[in-house]
């Protein structure tokens, strides 16, 4: 998640991209596949950016971009928990390309200290490792487990080093088939917050600021395909107050007559205008803000909980749900 | 700090709710004293609150608050550090009342693992205790040391108790001459955030919501004087949404031409549909959400220093800055 | 847990008490009654200390002693877990009496930020707590839960007040009709390190040295019946270094002829001078250091989960295995 | 640290590699020069491997050894922590060869959630990193910074895959001029725990067992010159077991006349025996155990600051004593 001190609309979910773009222009993109399926309590949909101009548009590579919804996800219920597990395995195994014997990098972004951007490498710590044990038994592959490795390398605040720089080494030299990016996201609605798994196909950059050229996590950069994994833990303060100019403008609006000076004044206001007002109303806080729930530890804790089985069960084919429940921590 | 769940503008900062009171009536509060003074980078408000009236208006009580501001105070400085905890120990032994051998029970108020609201456990994880060590050796006094003990009872989320039974029974049992119960607060600008340290003689409220009729930590309650020690760590949602709601009308306000039905309706729009306004925004946020600077694990790390250095030095005699900075952590 | 500075055989179990007298005297205690069932990989000991004299001989208060003991419990197998629980749950009841609406007290004996001494802080935070609920709503009693309050109130090291005086204040405040004790051991012998738990209802002395006289929370000073769980997380190096040393004159024992002059020595080493040379051994390390398993975090976590899940059983009458599972964390 | 499983006297010290050579042999090992020189309360030893047979018999490569020495370090005295912090930067620099522009990767080996094996990515945490500035400012130069990077990148057990792996991959990226490895490591004498540190220009092994074939962090395997620093952090039970059993018959051969039976079997004890014996009395204990003092949290906290002032000061040529002390954490 790192720095991320620009005053705009943040999101990193594909389908609030899209969502934003909706709102603005009253169209879906050109060049977007979407569907959507609802499965007991989860919301699966899945975005599809199919050419240039459309990721473009959308400010996403080209891809696919699955999100699982379910507001249930904040609660500690284990039977939602085990579906989520097993929905997330299922579609990281059809991204994955269902391959027999494969050797996956897991890798956890964030920062272990701020306990928002804690995900990545609290799924870490969750995953089962195994790549030291096909080194020491000599084997190359095994019916029952994947070769997994798995690093949190810290963030470029910490360690003076872009986190795609130390993947780009590790990767060199450990030869995985696949990476698999765990990341907190920002999300433009709190009501997505914690609530939200995006997988991607299309890698992930982490971090943002500090001039923008951050090297993206990708296969053009890493030689091999990646997969991203990311919940929204916060959202931005800027999208927060963006929100709220256009709410109070919308209310302003259904008050006042049409036609009148105010209601024009209202319709014209200027994109930058807005921009403006949410630079001064944002100085006094450094920009430097995030917002969060106050539950947030807990929620961290059983995110990384069911992304870590749904990596476990999605990797190795012999462990299934009630393996990750009783014997894997 | 515990749950906070009511939609209204909150302020724990006695020169916040003095300010807000100015910022509407445009006139100082009857009853109420104020005096200020800057020495080198800090800026030491006080504010004594006189009769029953003006504690009415203020929304607290009768007393003294003593607040010590510098926007340094985030930053690593550790002359600036030095220099707050000396000027806050002046302030603490005045309050105090220069007693010698002083028997003080340090609270801890807040919750461990809500990073935001660790303040008071962390100041009483720093505070040099001796309590045990009178006892063990039969003495009563000392020249050197006086008698400390400290807790951190937990919030009632998790102990099942009001903090305030909690330590109720510990004072019964331990009589202290005096409480010092430290607690993270809630401020209405970010700028006090981190930058800011209130000491009253009035004591404390623990946490709010779940009925409001929570026990206070003060001298009616628990027989002896407390005096509260509290830092703002967090900004309100509903308050950050309030302030920029009123900046969005202060911004249309000079755009619009007096006389016109706009500005007549700016200037009438009343506090019930702000506050309606604000409910509507946070909804899908539950209310339960917070406004915290990024680094706030180093920010609270860095201010418990500085207000246990500041307990130690005020309360034990022998004990200077010096002592502080290398014998003590 | 606390500071132990002595240089003896320290055990907190009562089957091992039991066990040293009799490898040193041969026969069985007067007054001691002592049965053993297994049930699957669980064996369950229960010794009754029946009177004074055989109170003074294990160096425990009379009342019974339940331990209940598998080596499967360092292992994370989620299955024996369960059984294990439920387990603790069944004799937890027993001892309690099996009342209905109970009104409990849990107590966290020992120190968060030592990892061996944490157990009992980490049950407590998984304890399900409700009295605050049954005030808030006005009720004095309900079908499915109990009023259950838990407190973790730190080691006297840090907090300078004795935990009994803490823990008797809290009691005198919130009128529990029972204290539940939770507390990490000391063992004599490393195979019962994690893969032991003890329940007595004889209350429990927390930590010992400076002097000995601490208070002990049990009936007579509490007021309430007391019921401690513990488990044993480290040995103590003197008793590691007194084991040693047997099995070093046990070895030269086997090796020596009967009646030689060596032999004779060996059987007639007396515990002073087996001490003297232990204290000589220890000497450099200071006597404060702590033999234990490396992979205690884990152990510790594990442990806390089995014994919160057993509390919350064993309490609550509507809550059982499937809940404790799936909706308490 | 990782696992180590081996029942042998294990010491990661040169100085005590030599000293249990002359214990033995009674005698110095040829090719190895030591001087020792005493700075008010710490003394320095410096150990030099002259050749191939030394390496050999110290089971050290050849290099240079300089282990600092105080049994203050334990205590919480800023003047010492000042006074050591500036002689470790001291010795460093002359290993490092007092090069000015320096590009150096700090590397913390070690398990964060391990108290005792947290010391190396507990001092990367307090490096002052600058690496990215270099880069966002474009600059190769500075006359008042080094280009500090610095990775903590886990152990083997939770990564799958071998820390050097890990590190060469990231050196091949990040190209430093020098690799300064921090570990804990384990002594064969209490009193040398934490008292400790040992400086080294021959590289590291992180962690050894599980075949024993681990790959080195050093020039030949990284391409770049290592200095390693390492701090005793815990005893091995095995090497603690041993001390005992020697002391044991230390003792007996005091007790014994010379030219009995019994003196001349303590004389002929063999170390196969010591080892049969060693092993029976670990059994047990599963050998995965470790011996460490009670405060282990504080001290290695302590010495984070220590060996982190030390390598801020060494590396980056503006930042002095007061810059540490004050302004980085």
């Amino acid at each position: 998640m790192e720095e991320r001190i620009e005053l705009q609309i943040r999101t990193d979910l594909a389908m609030e991209a899209r969502e934003l773009y909706q709102e603005e222009k009253k169209q879906e993109i050109q060049g977007v596949a979407v569907e959507q399926e609802d499965i007991k309590d989860v919301t699966i949909t899945r975005v599809e950016v199919l050419n240039d101009e459309a990721a473009k548009i959308m400010g996403k590579p080209k891809g696919s971009y699955i999100t699982l919804e379910s507001g249930a996800l904040r609660r500690a219920d284990a039977d939602l928990k085990d579906e989520v597990s097993q929905l997330l395995a299922k579609e990281l195994r059809a991204l994955v390309g269902n391959k027999r014997h494969i050797k996956a990098l897991v890798v956890g972004l964030g920062n272990w200290n701020v306990t928002p951007d804690a995900l990545g490498p609290k799924v870490v710590s969750k995953v089962f490792v195994t790549r030291h044990l096909f080194q020491f038994y000599k084997k190359d592959k095994d019916d029952d487990l994947a070769e997994i490795s798995a690093v949190s390398p810290g963030v470029m605040g910490t360690t003076g080093v872009e986190t795609g720089e130390i993947i780009k080494g590790i990767v060199d030299n450990v030869r995985p088939d696949i990476v698999i990016a765990v990341d907190a996201l920002a999300s433009r609605k709190m009501e997505r917050v914690n609530a939200t798994i995006q997988i991607s196909n299309t890698g992930i950059s982490p971090g943002s600021g500090l001039g923008n050229k951050r090297k993206a996590l990708n296969q053009e950069n890493l030689g091999v395909p990646v997969i991203a994994i990311g919940v929204p833990t916060v959202v931005d303060a800027a999208t927060m107050t963006n929100d709220t100019i256009s709410m109070v403008i919308e209310a302003f609006t259904r008050q006042s007559n049409k036609g009148t000076e105010f209601y024009k004044m209202l319709q014209e206001l200027k994109d930058d205008e807005k921009y403006s007002l949410i630079r001064e109303i944002l100085e006094p806080y450094n920009a430097n803000v995030m917002v969060t729930p106050k539950d947030i530890d807990e929620v961290v804790l059983n995110l990384s909980q069911i992304i870590a089985n749904g990596i476990n069960i999605a990797l190795h084919p012999g462990i299934d749900l009630k393996d990750v429940n009783r014997y894997i921590h």
